[in-house]
């Protein structure tokens, strides 16, 4: 079969073997695959990431000198089981997955793998203990975005949401946007979202942002401030040694970005008590300067994935047009166009998110 | 008056203007005074800590030009009254209070104020407002030991113990002493704690660790895992996906060193989900792989000070016995003797806590 295949740092169309379905497994075509942020940061730094995996008891690192698929943002056609399956759904039946299988030690992800090929490939194999039937009538492109929505529905799950907080989103790529859609839907309003991109500003408002800001124009948490003053009782019941400090409610930050230095630079603007969830993924050394989050008693919560449940939310709130996913896809490109797609990636005027349709 | 100033990064004594109470304040006599970690870090870091200042708003940063006397952990004798007071506590009374002057632009720090000197000196200027008074028979020394307590009883509440954590503290140094001695008083066991130290390691037990580790011999986090097991209903109320991650009950951190690096120590030793509470304060630039903190969800609760309520909570543990407070003092010194003991400080085989008693 045909793969776009991550290969001595590159991407490259080449002839992989055909997968076969061992126990409790299930090939699947893939129908569409969305181009994820972390592949083009797994690109860069790959040998980092393996590097890390050190640290990760139970984790098989990707072997950079074999070939690895990227993909795990995928909708796929149901094409035959392996032994030991109960078949419950047709060969024709359209599935999601998380990206993961489920082995005998355990479950090993899909996607950044030598052993699992990602949704890069014409086929893959699945576990059919993880497949999730596409509702009637979602289209393979928009089922395909569960995987990105569930970023965004965990990340705010993470939060753990009181109720008085005022959210602002750093970064409206597919993940700030995914968490402005998760964030729209818990009803936490006013949500502030910056991004240097107007095309993206637009979006992180068709997605349910109130009041969007130019990072190059204005300090985020400057609007984020306007937008945040306590109500008169709330300012009436904050203790005495507290009463001078400037009357805001309680941030709560999410970084969707992922490069170095932006969460320092939260550290700098954040008020005190801000708590920041890190959704994007940073995938080199970072520096920041602790004494700042000291002694504005920041909290920090990494998050990464979802859980099955999430995953499973995720595909209904599209399918049932809670989350507008339709406005995220800006391109679809063949397993010969992905190379190209990564490139393209660097211009958030023009793109969003590029689904790879390997069957093109 | 005679005080050990801090002076072109130096500590040098010297005499200083006698201070005079202004409104609400109150002169009072300095009878002990504990030297803090956090002094010597300011001592070789001042010129970051002002660098810093800019991202607080309200702050005023040191004028490291000018002199600045450090010491924030006092016990006085109330001398003379200001304008505007109650007098409620007679001279000669006792007291303590958390280090700040209130003023009508806002609480000031005392200890690392250009404004208002700190315990290392003959006389100090405090808040009438904030003073508590010393109960009966509690020598000042160790009334003096009230703010580094309250530290760690301050640190423990944020950590919102549920009680099926197992706590690792990282560091038994005062800070850390103070964080296993509010462990403790919240019944949270096993308490693991580490320290390269054998002395350090001793006080640990003696103040509530159950368990120590030197960090030379054993990664903490190995020991800290064999007495982290899950019970046998916990590991079957486990979920499916759940079920093949080893089986340990959910890790508290306490990070009680405050040296860059520490924190990427626990970031790459840290079991998933593991809740981190920076409690040592690191006052340089600091490095991490954010990724690994991704990948196994952390959270990093950055901690600091305390509120009115734990200081005087942690004033009366000491007076009522709940602590043994008296086990950290290793030695006494006068004005004269406050830079032989930063040196002498380095050492935690010889000292914990020096008692500055400026009186001598």
């Amino acid at each position: 079969m045909r793969a776009a295949i991550f290969r001595n740092g590159e991407i490259v169309v080449d002839q992989l073997p055909e997968p076969k379905p061992a126990a409790g497994q299930v090939l699947v075509r893939t129908l569409a695959c969305g181009i994820c942020g972390s592949d083009l940061h797994a690109r860069k730094h790959a040998r980092h990431m393996v590097e890390l995996s050190k640290h990760l008891p139970g984790r098989t690192p990707m072997d950079l000198s074999r070939d690895i698929v990227f993909g795990h943002e995928f909708c796929c056609e149901v094409l035959d089981y392996g032994p030991g399956t109960q078949g419950k759904l047709k060969p024709g039946a359209r599935v999601c997955s998380l990206p993961a299988v489920l082995t005998p030690q355990g479950p090993k992800g899909i996607g950044y793998s030598n052993d699992y090929v990602g949704g890069y490939a014409e086929r893959m194999l699945l576990s059919e203990a993880l497949l999730l039937e596409v509702p009637n009538g979602l289209s393979a492109e928009h089922a395909a975005l569960t995987e990105p929505l569930a970023v965004g529905v965990h990340a705010v799950e993470k939060a753990h949401v009181r109720g008085d907080e005022v959210p602002l989103v750093i970064g409206c790529g597919p993940v700030g946007l995914a968490v402005i859609a998760a964030l729209k839907l818990k009803g936490l309003h006013p949500i502030v979202a910056a991004d240097y991109s107007p095309k993206r500003r637009e979006l992180a408002q068709k997605l349910g942002a109130d009041i969007v800001v130019d990072p190059a124009k204005t300090q985020p948490f400057s609007t984020w401030a306007e937008h945040a003053e306590m109500t008169p009782e709330q300012k009436a019941a904050r203790p005495p040694l507290q009463a001078l400090l400037p009357p805001l409610k309680p941030a709560l930050v999410f970084e969707c970005v992922g490069i170095p230095g932006v969460l320092q630079q939260l550290f700098e603007g954040a008020p005190r008590d801000a708590r920041i969830v890190v959704v994007g993924v940073c995938m080199e050394t970072d520096r920041n300067e602790p004494m700042l989050g000291i002694i504005k008693e920041l909290n920090v919560q990494y998050v990464l994935g979802y859980t099955p449940e999430e995953f499973a939310a995720s595909l209904r709130l599209i399918a049932e047009g809670e989350v507008d996913a339709a406005s995220l896809v800006t391109a679809s490109v063949g397993i010969d166009g992905v190379a190209q797609a990564f490139a393209d990636l660097a211009n958030p005027e023009r793109h969003t998110k590029i689904i790879v349709e390997p069957w093109r």
